[in-house]
C-alpha cells in the first residue's frame, strides 16, 4: 500500500483508467470452512490466470460496528480499464470458478467502480 | 495504484498491520445529487482532519451484472492499524460527519478487514 507514503496531495481526482471490483460474499452456513479456504485460494489463483486481472486483495471481515448484514468477506480485483473486467468476464479459468463458487454463495454484493483518491 | 507494476509475487500473504474499512452506500432518493456531492466532498476532507485516517477512496458503481444491490457508492478506507479505526470513529471530525450524512442514508454495508494481497 504505497499511497500512504505518497506526498500529500490536495485535491480528489480521478485514478487514469483504473476499474476496481468489490465483492463482498456471504458462504453458506453448510460450506465447511477448508472449502471456503480452498475456495478463496482458487479465487486468488485467477490472477496467475487471467491476464486482464492485474491485482486482487480478500479481507475477513473484524468491524465491531455489526454493519456488515452477514457478508464477512471481502474480495478487491482491480483491472486496467472496462475491457479486462470485459475479458476476464469470458475468460474460462474465470468462469470454471464461477462455476465452482455459485453453489457456496448465500448472497453477495459486487460493484465495479473508477477510483477516486484522496490521499494524505 | 503501484501494485500493478510491482514484480511478480507468488504467494498469498498479509499486509502487515492494514486495515482497510470498506462501505457501501445507498444514498435515499430524495437527497439531490449536489447534496450527494457535497456530502463526498466533505467525506473525503476527513483525511485532511483525522490523522489516523491514510487514504480514502471511493467510486460510482459502472457494473453491468447488476449485483449491485442498490449500493451505487463505494468508500475504501485505509488506517495502519485497528487502533487507527477506533480513533476515527471518535474523532470530533469524523463524528460530526457521521451526524450530516445518516439522514441521507437508505442503507449501508461496512466491513474493516486485513488485506491479505496476490499481486501479478
Amino acid at each position: 500500500m504505497e499511497e500512504v507514503s505518497r506526498p500529500k496531495e490536495k485535491t480528489m481526482e480521478e485514478v487514469k483508467g483504473f476499474v476496481r471490483r468489490v465483492l463482498l460474499f456471504k458462504f453458506k452456513a453448510e460450506t465447511a470452512p477448508d472449502h471456503v479456504k480452498q475456495l478463496i485460494k482458487d479465487y486468488s489463483n485467477l490472477v496467475n490466470l487471467v491476464e486482464s486481472l492485474k491485482t486482487w486483495h480478500m479481507g475477513k471481515d473484524a468491524s465491531i460496528e455489526n454493519l456488515h448484514e452477514g457478508f464477512r468477506h471481502v474480495f478487491e480485483l482491480t483491472f486496467e480499464d472496462a475491457e479486462g473486467i470485459a475479458a476476464y468476464m469470458v475468460h474460462p479459468a474465470h468462469l470454471e470458478f464461477h462455476e465452482q463458487i455459485s453453489p457456496h454463495l448465500e448472497k453477495i454484493v459486487m460493484i465495479d467502480y473508477k477510483l477516486t483518491s484522496f490521499h494524505t
